[in-house]
């Protein structure tokens, strides 16, 4: 009956996201505003329920969603998925924790709901049942708010990209701005993850902050599901005086990213990491070869269902073959009116 | 990867839970508040996570979610839970439907947010994947609630009670008032399930009916699982035109309460019943006896789930076993601050 892994998914927003040319996590600035929701719909449920859209970068790319969908499908794993501040409607559940969609990290005080947030995914994470929790995101715009947070926090790593080119230095700037409006220099919120969460991150890297700290409060080991957003989460729970063994699942879509330096800051961090290969290669097909290309990399917890699955000694021809079912059904189902 | 039960239980309150004697789904009624939320975090995940104590009746009786939860992890049934107006935050993933609380049935008009729920559960149910639907309920003072619906629709059938002896006076009477305060005669809301929700219903009711519309409209076959609060969920949708075959998954213990003519009603409604003895009287443990005395009897989905159980032959002492593990677990957990 036990033995479980908890995976909790973070769906939220920041107002970030609506720079031009920051994120590739939809098709357009309006699609954008629903692919969490869409996500937490796709990895519960495996279809749509209430967004009206399959998230896909402007290229086509499709979301990262599919992937975990598929790998949750084949292991029997449960994902909750927590409200880290949704800006459009889901009919996924979600866990409430208080959190507002983000602001735009330029605004003075942008996530004014952060200390709260952290507050109540600290006392779920605390509660939780299970052996191990996995806690992964879906924010457009997030490795901007990422970056803030590191640099306010005095973290020097870049963080990487949805888009194949990362546009480092449009976040750079971004995260300038966002530095002065919220009067900081950078490390001015070392040792104090709440004010580089409300100043310059967004809700999402709170809740999942909170849930972090939650369980390994009550020495449940925690695995980060993700990119560069899961280490702006372990350098937030350093930050806050965490020292125990963190662990980082990702895609090597993401450690092949040579703008973002994962494995030095990781080094820094004392965060390890795993990185399982899905092998795309091995398939002709453009929803997995733009993976190849370095388009979306990572998201929605993708690195830690590889993980999850590798561990479970499942195949990863048998989770290409998920993943292109659970693909081809959205597609028809879109083409369905 | 098809081939599955959508298991929907809708969670929420109305204040005619509050009126005296009404209701046993809580030790008291404070406690009574917090209910449903506590019951959704026990089908979630088996413990509670935010809720401050397990739902037991005045004398003990434990939640009917114990056996729910028993049975949906050996079948690996995935319990989606619906926000139906929820008084007190809860660890669960919810669905939002725009439901508050409901309001005490003899003020003139309880549930303003009904028409709003069943619009938005009925857009979730048309667009829920899975074969087939069970919508489940946990609501204290929900048999009054149905009592009324049943009045302003003009049915005669009287309703089921979770307490040992139905206090039907204090019911009849409440109703009463409550169509006085309405302005409506009994029958006054036939053929407008709409109005019946929004002057003499619960938020619950609401989106039950909804969920169970979307879904009907799609061709997916529903089981509404649960007592007489089901019965009136069933009465709506005869109300709101629906001719398709209709059942209700119940417990014996509903039935064999002779202060409820369920058998007639559900006759009356062209609604089958199917009722599986989890044979109780098996085991000699006071939270299996309390229900074969004819406490607690229904809620949270029990009767859907033992229904589900049979079809999948799971041997009734293996449910029984089970239930006991859960309710060892909870029981445990309640010791240890």
């Amino acid at each position: 009956m036990k033995s479980k892994t908890q995976f909790c998914l973070v769906a939220g927003s920041t107002r970030t996201a609506t720079i031009d040319g920051i994120s590739a996590a939809g098709a357009d600035p309006e699609a954008m505003r629903e692919t969490p929701a869409a996500d937490a719909e796709l990895v519960v449920y495996g279809d749509l329920v209430r967004a009206g859209t399959v998230p896909v970068s402007p290229t086509g790319c499709p979301t990262p969603a599919v992937f975990t969908r598929a790998i949750s499908t084949l292991l029997g794993l449960d994902v909750t998925v927590v409200d880290g501040g949704l800006l459009e409607r889901t009919g996924a559940p979600t866990v409430s924790v208080g959190a507002s969609p983000g602001g735009d990290i330029r605004d003075q005080d942008p996530v004014p709901s952060a200390p709260g947030t952290v507050a109540a995914t600290r006392e779920v994470g605390r509660a939780l049942p299970g052996d191990e929790l996995f806690v992964a995101e879906t924010i457009p715009g997030g490795t901007t708010t990422a970056l803030g947070v590191l640099r306010a926090l005095g973290e020097e790593a870049t963080v990487s990209s949805s888009l194949p080119e990362n546009p480092l230095e449009t976040k750079q700037s971004v995260v300038e701005a966002g530095l002065e409006a919220s009067n900081l220099s950078p490390g001015d919120a070392a040792g104090d993850p709440s004010r580089a969460l409300r100043r310059m991150g967004d809700p999402v890297l709170a809740a999942a902050t909170g849930l972090a700290l939650g369980a390994l409060e009550t020495d449940v080991p925690v695995t980060l599901a993700g990119g560069t957003q899961m280490l702006a989460v372990a350098a937030l729970l350093r930050h806050a005086g965490i020292d125990r063994s963190l662990s980082l699942a990702t895609t090597p879509f993401v450690l092949q990213d040579d703008s973002a330096d994962v494995e030095d800051l990781a080094a820094d961090l004392e965060v390890s990491i795993t990185a399982i290969d899905p092998e795309f290669e091995a398939v002709d097909h453009p929803a997995l070869s733009a993976y190849v290309d370095g388009e979306a990399k990572e998201g929605v917890g993708f690195g830690g269902a590889l993980a999850l699955a590798d561990r479970a000694a499942l195949p990863m021809a048998t989770v290409r073959d998920r993943s292109l079912d659970v693909y081809d059904r959205l597609v028809e189902g879109v083409a369905t009116p």
